[in-house]
Order: C-alpha cells, then structure tokens, then sequence
C-alpha cells in the first residue's frame, strides 16, 4: 500500500542509510528514531530541506514507534563506534553497549506491532541480529544481518582491482561472521568465466592477501576517517529493495542456518518474507571447518550477551 | 565524453555530495580532493566497498589536480566547520580559513588547465565564489555559488509544511547573501496558483516567521547535529546535473550581477556553460532596498578577504 | 506493504505505461490486462526478458482482475486508436467504443474489490474518467484522469522553446477538456519569474499560436506515427508516483469539480487518496467563460454516453 | 564532457530505446536519425512533450548525421520487422534490406567523423555488426553487437522462473549467434551456487527446453505481438551505459574473436573503448563444436552480405 521503512539509530551509519532512501525514493514514508533527539530531528529537517530540490518525496516521521506497526522493513543502525576507539580490530567492543541498546529497542519494536522484516547493520551483527529475534519473537526468517554482503563487496573490490575488471562481475561469497573469523570462501569465487583460484596465479593475484584486506578493509577505513559508513548503508539498502521487490535475489547474509544452530552469513534467497530459501554450498572441508569456528564463536558470544 | 566531476573537500558537506553522485551514478568520473589524505583515501574505498551493490559505475581518483583538466564540473565544499562552534549564527567565522584554503585551492584548479564551471559550497559562498573567480580567471559565468537555492528550499519546506503541500509545488526565491542579510522575496511566491502573500492570512502562514526561519534554518540544523549536510549537498547535485544536462533550468543561485557588481543569489537559466541567462525580476522597493544592503554587505566583505 | 500497480490496456499507451514502470522500478507488483491475451503475454515475457539487465526487480501478474483487490493505483489505457484514423483531430471518435468497453472494465475493477486510485488514461478522458467513477462507486478524490497534465506539458514545451529555457521552468496550466475545448489559462503561466502574458512581445512569443499548439499537439505526434505515447504515459506515471509517495504536489489533472458538476481538468493536490485539495484559480471572466464551455461539453457527452 | 548517444532507427526497437535513454536521464545529448523523418520528428516531440514531467532533461537532434561527430555511442535499431511477417523463425529475413540500409548508415557514420562506440541491435545482428566494422573502419573493439546479451537474459529468466529466484541470481552465458546456430553453454550456468546441470534433475528443470525456449524466446513475443523490443532495448541500453560508465563489467555481446576469424557473442569485459578484455571460456567439446558451427554459419552469411 506504500513502501514504509523505519531506520533506528541516526549515527553515520543510519543516517546514510535514510539519506540515501531519501535521494533515490526507495520509500514512500520513512520513519526515523534515535534517543538523541537533537540529532534526529537535525537530521530529519535537513532530509526535509533537500526535499524542494529532488525529483521523488518521502514523508519523514521522527522517533515514533508506534509508526512501525506498518511498517514493511526497520533497519537497524544503532551503535556507538567511538567506543572502537581504543579496540583495535574487534568489533565486539561495541556488544556490551549495543546489546543493552539492542534489547530496548527490540521490546519496543516488538510492543509497537510490525511484523515486516528487520534488517540488522549493528555491530557484532550476527550476535546482534541473533538478539532482535529473540527478543521480538519475530520468525527467523524475517530478522536478518547484513553481515558478509559487505564483506563480499569488499572481496569482490579486491579482486576486480587485481584483475581490472568491474566488482560486480566477481561472484562468490564472504562467509561466517561479520568480524575476524570470517573467511572468503574462495571455492565460490569466480571471475572472467573462471574460478579466480585458476586464474590468481596467471594474473598476478595474492589470494591471501585480498582476503586478509576484505576481513579487515572496514578497518582502514574506520583508521582513516573513525567509522564507515558508505559501503554498509549501500549493502543495507540493497537488501531492503530486494526485500521490498520480493525479488528473490541471492545476497550472502546473516541468516539463521539450523545444521550450524546460529545466524551467520551465508548465501540466501531473499524476498518479501525475509528469507525464502538458503544455499546449500559445496564447500572445502577446510571451508567448512572455518565456517564451524565461525558458528561456534558467534554462539558463545551470543550467550554471553543473553546472560 | 563522459560526465567528470571533480569534488574538493571531503568534510561533512563534499563525501554527502560524493556519495549522491557515486549513488545516484550521475558521473562517469569523479575526482576527490582533500587536504586530509587518509580521510580522502577512507572515502574512496568506502565507495569502492558500495559498488559491488550499486547498479552504477563511478570510477574514482583521488588527490590529482591534474585530473581536474577535462572535468566538467568541480564542486568546492573545502571548510572547517568546527570554526562555526562558538561563532554564534554567522557563517563569516570560516572566512578567514576558508578564504586562504581557498586561494590555494583556485590557482591549483587554474593550473590544472581546468575550463568547466566550479559550483561553491563553502561558506561564505558569495565571498568564496567570488575569490574562485578572481583566481581562477575562468569566466564569471561559468563560476557559481550554490547560494539561496538552499535557503529558497528551506523557505518552500517551512511554506509547503503551513499549507500540508509538497515543496516542490512552492515557487519563489530567497535573495541575495547565503547568510543573514538574505530575505524572502515574498512578491515572487507563489502556492496554490495564487501570490502567498494572498493566502497566507486565511491559511494561517505567519511569514515573517517562515522568512526568519529558512533564514536560520540552518543553525537549527546545525546545532543539532554540529553541521548541515544533505541540504546542501542535494542543492549542489541538483546544480551539477542541470549543468551536466546542459537544461536550461531556472535557478536561485549565486551568480555575479553587473548592476551590483557582485556576486549573490539571484535566479538565473543554468546551462553547460553556467549561467546562460539572468533574470530580471519586478521586486517592490523594499525588497530592492534589501538586496542592495546585502550586495553591499557581500561586497565589503570580499574586498577585505582580498586585502 | 508494497506498491501495486494494475495497467489495463496493453496499446501503444499502456505498454509504454508498464515499460515505465518497469524500467524505472516504480512498483513491485504489476498487473496487466488486456483482452487480447496473445499481446499482453508478449508485453509480459518481454518486460521478463529485461529483467536480467536491469537493477531493479518487478513481479508481473497477467489478467487476473483479482490482483487488482489490494493494488493501490490502477492506469486505465483502455483505447483503439485506430478510431482515430478517419476522424480529424477529435478525440471523442473513439468514445462509442472506449465508453462501452470502459464500463465493462469498470465493473469488473468493482467486483476485484480494489479500494485504491484509478488514474485515467483512456479518451475522451473526462468522461471517461466520470464513467469510471459512477461505474465503480469510488469516492470521486479517487478517481482521476491524466487530463492536461500532458497539454500543460506541451504548453510549457513550446512556451520553453521560444525562451530557449527548461520546460520545468514554466509554471501554469491548461485547463478543462482534454480535448478541442480545453484552453491555456495565460493569467497562470510565469516564466523568468514574471507572467508570460508580459514578456511575451518582448521575447517574440505568440501565444495564441502556442495556445493552438498545445491544444493540437497531441494530431502532430498522431499524424506522424499513428497514435501518442511517450508523453502522455509519462504524465501518468509521474501522477501514478505522485499518490504513491503521497506527495501533495500540485497537477492540473481531470478531477470532480462541484460547482461545475462534472470531471474537467482543474490544478488540485495529489496524494494517496488520490485528490487532496482542489485549487481556487482567480482566472479572468474570459477563462471563466471558456471554462464552463468546456464544462458545459463533457457534461453533455459524459450523459450522452450513459444513456 | 556530457554524456551523448545517436539512435538510428525508429522502429520498435529504436523508438523504445531513445524513450528509456530520455525516462531514466542516461545521456544530456540525443541524436535521432530515421529515413522516416515525419516519424522520426513525431518520437522527438512525444519526447519534449514527456519533460515537464521527468526529473532529468535531454537535448534531442534530429536527422543530422553531423551531430554524430563527437557522440560517445550509436546505437543502430535500422531494421524492417514486417519482413519477418512470413519468414518462420529466421532472423535472416531481414538481411537483404537491412545490409542495403546498413551500408548506407555506416557510410554517413564514418563521413560524420564519429570516433565512438557502435552497439548495433540490428538483425542479423553479427553478420550487421560485421558490415558496420567493415565499412566505417572503426577499431574491431568499437564495434560491438547486442548479441546474445538478450538471449543469456532470456536463458536467465526460464531458468530462475524454474528455480523461483531472481532472473539476476543467474550467471552464465548463450554464444555464438543471435539466430537460430546459438546455444545455451551449460558449463558455464549457475545459480544457487552451484552449476545448474547439477541441480536441474533435483529441481524439475529440463534444461533443454529452456536452450530451445531462449532460443526461440524472441518468436514467442514476436508472434504476440509482432515486434519484440523491450528485451532488446534494456539489453542495448545496459550495454551503452557499461560504455559510458567505463565500468570494465563482462557481458556476452557479440564481439570480434580473431581465432574464429568472426563476430559472434562471447562474454568480454566492456568500458569506454568497447571490448577492453575477451574472455577465454573452458568450454566443453561439444561446445565448442557448436561455437564453431555458429562462427562458420555467420561467416558465409558475412561473405554473402558484402557481395
């Protein structure tokens, strides 16, 4: 009846996220919520004041969940980067705030009615999206992470750079957690009509190294400016336009895998009902067995978070 | 060609308008600019990181002038916002940083051999598009400040609210200085097919505080959130691409006036070479009396910024 | 929940219609209908054959008026334009055909149970527009046709070509029949911020001449290639995605005028139930006049054809 | 320096094209060229009376091969589709006029300076490619056909209608002409992360009749409707984008391949100079009989059409 999406948390993240809703039209109403309300509001009338000069409009509701009932999709961009400040390469400093957040707005989300689909970019994602369907009760199929889709753009960057090509003409899948234990499964990975495991030697392509730069590409550029935030509020919107699209588009995502017992990303059939179907890949056994440390890692976590 | 679009300053401001154009796929070339190199290079791969998941390609350079050479267009959005935070309401705090960035940055565009049309963000726009001129010796047409078209979007935002219409269905202006010596020129704004000034009593529209509020709409903004960014950067694409379309569109941008020997906002047909043609409007007297106190006031300012 | 579109008539309009909108990703779900089974199958598996080249995904459903109960927006393109042939420059030779299938289709709208905003497309548009309201009982604001939405469109185009400006940058109307009794109302059209009516010697404009272009613009395009399209799909998508975002713009399209107790094409607000607010023109006694001429000949004609 | 494209031909196809260019913005400049010059002008107006209500504005030339001379692309839709009417399912119908016309086009092209990059959809569209190669001497990586850019799309959407996924979550390719000696190559087709011909027993799909369906997917639309063309013109368009974009993205179109001495469609990569890099599939035995039969067939056509 009208394309409503609801993006909670306006950091650099999920205000990226609602402009880039806003610039390209993706939604007919929008509803933002953020418990600084000085900088959601800022936010909303600067989206309001970009509206004379942009060919589509969106109506812009502020921190109001009961504006979610109808909702169709809520991003999730709740965060506080700073406090990766002083962490290193660990994007589980941020759990200890982010789930206590998490679980507040997950009770309101539940109490305000929606029944659409989440779509979870708050860090550490995978035990993050874990949380937002417990504590909504929502099926597992509607709560999903952005996870490995960008991690994947990450690798798919790398590798086109090496071999000078566009990223979207490099297919296959970063898998596991969005975090250090992910792993490019290069078994997946294919290129100018060829595995790129063929062809990396011929073309000059250090494996290793592209995907050590995928699993840690976020921190140079959290080094470089303190946060990112293009390339995951791209991967984000994506999904909810496949979502809104129903279009039953392959994304790799942290989705709920019952054999593995957790979410973690691994390639699905996405559409209106969140997850329609998942891949069954056949992976290496060394694939596989990083994929278990993976699971195993973002189990425990999600335990502790849930204590 | 190709569409080449140059970006000069990744603060708040440029990496909002370098990610509309990377997402929107409005250029085919895009070179960013930037004092700060790792907060530059951060940027970039930020997007890079995006294009696996864009249905557009933008290929990006970073930090070459020489680059600038056969750009159609390059945006300015060089500042120091933070020189904003004790200045009270008065965007000339930047000047004396901006006005010497700035210099620098004009002669290294002179020397690039660029010969498109520079549109300037940076504040205070009058005075700094009028310094990219001087330096940059390019024809005063082809040189414009993004101007009022943001405040003449604020003002349409604040009138389209009162009236529960889009703004996109208010025509009209704000006039003169990107700053406080602008004024609604309410004898050009029209809504609902009628003057607004006609309806603007029976449907209860306090304009006075509509024209004070587009005026520091802004700092509402801005002390909300420390800077404004999507407004502007909208205003500044929007600008780009009606250049890049060489369309001929009706605009509230700052473009040098003969007749007050200055640069200030004041609607003008943009084209591919800049202004094409200036409009000439039948103000009242006040609103005359007004735009010359803020040429005046522009003026002064850009004669000391000069010294 | 999503945004649903249902076009009915697969002609030259309403392919083009649905292309639109298939290209441009304005729906997620698409309905078309058409009686001849054989082209709207073709149309269907063309548009899926586009689907692989384009970024956006969209679920098309073939004759099934059921579809229609929760679609949010129907396009009536319901024609045989080759009534026109022999009929000189009037569009009422296609009434006795399009009235009687209209009426069918109308009934079968009713019956799907769809509650949204029907959007007219199909000629003689006023009256098919009323035919379509008294058929289906819908709420007058719901129902709309396109009207002179396109003739204002042509008007600015050629208003736009004698100023050598955009044609977005002409501001005004052309009201009443879309058809030989509508009329440009000069005392609303504005350009280079003043009345047309003023700068029209000066700049060598001859209104009458584009007044007759305008109302005659649409036989050009018909002579030259057998039917219009592009133009007038167009202006229905553009309104199509106007109630969708909900916008409140303000379009001169043919709505339900109580003091003139018929359909004409009059500037009102657009939102998703369809007719918001209706305009109050100050037009001159001779507008007035043609006006209610214009109104005078659909009512008769809207009668004739429900006799 | 903006961004320019001619369409020659304004048939189904051409006409089809030019309006996608014009609705989604992709080129600030159009040229327009068709012998049918009442015809040719009527699409042009069409267009113009579509822009006061498209967000994007573009400049359209008409029959003036002299505005060619610095356009980034042609693309030719030169063709007569009545003269499939009764020739059965063969491409080759066509050939006798269209390489009289297409001489001639290619003729004025080269005499019009044009430095570009032709996309030709013209059927038969390796053997016209050829001739277009042939007679304006362009480099062999400019000259490129839409090919089996199409039919892979159409593979794609059986394929993915069988496996309920998008037809965008299908990779691989058809080669060889875009006629009747074409060919799904199934090594190299995969979806759900795994080559099809291992889940096609699994999932019901009879992979077969998907080749012959894509095949003969044109003929299905074309008997419906006479015409195929919203397939072909999203095909044409991505590729003249991917051009425009220098986005180095692999697509299947019909390219020179010297080991085969022809042009024929093999995936390549594509940027701003046409083919930048051929793609060196591991084909299977009978594949490449296939290929080679394809090659010959379209080489004595080549032969026959330069006579």
């Amino acid at each position: 009846m009208t394309r409503k999406i609801g993006v909670i948390g306006m950091g650099n993240v999920g205000s990226t996220v609602a402009h880039y809703i806003v610039s390209s039209g993706s939604a007919d109403d929008l509803v933002l919520i953020d418990t600084n309300e000085k900088k959601v509001q800022a936010d909303a009338i600067d989206f309001e004041d970009a509206m004379a000069n942009l060919p589509t409009h969106t109506n812009i509701t502020v921190n109001d969940y009961s504006a979610l009932a109808d909702a169709d999709i809520i991003i999730s961009a709740v965060g506080q980067i700073k406090l990766q400040d002083n962490a290193g390469d660990d994007r589980f400093a941020e759990l200890p705030f982010t789930s206590v957040q998490v679980k507040d707005v997950a009770q309101k989300i539940k109490e305000s009615g929606f029944h659409g689909v989440i779509v979870a970019i708050t860090n550490p994602v995978d035990v993050i999206t874990s949380i937002y369907q417990e504590v909504t009760g929502l099926p597992k199929n509607q709560v999903i992470g952005t996870g490995t889709l960008l991690d994947s753009a990450r690798m798919k960057r790398a590798v086109a750079k090496g071999l000078d090509i566009d990223p979207r003409s490099v297919t296959g899948y970063n898998l596991g957690e969005h975090g250090n234990s992910q792993f490019t499964a290069w078994s997946t990975v294919r290129a100018l009509g060829r595995p790129v495991t063929e062809i990396a030697t011929e073309r000059g392509l250090n494996l290793d190294e592209i995907d050590h730069d995928a699993r840690i590409g976020g921190y140079v550029v959290f080094r470089g400016k303190g946060y990112t935030n293009y390339g995951v509020a791209t991967a984000a919107v994506r999904l909810a336009n496949v979502v809104l699209n129903d279009a039953h588009e392959e994304l790799p995502v942290s989705n709920y895998r019952k054999e593995l017992d957790t979410y973690l990303s691994y390639p699905a059939i996405v559409g209106r009902n969140g997850i329609v179907e998942q891949l069954q890949l056949k992976l290496t056994d060394e694939e596989l067995a990083k994929l278990q440390t993976s699971a195993d890692f973002i189990k425990t976590k999600f335990a502790e978070s849930m204590q």
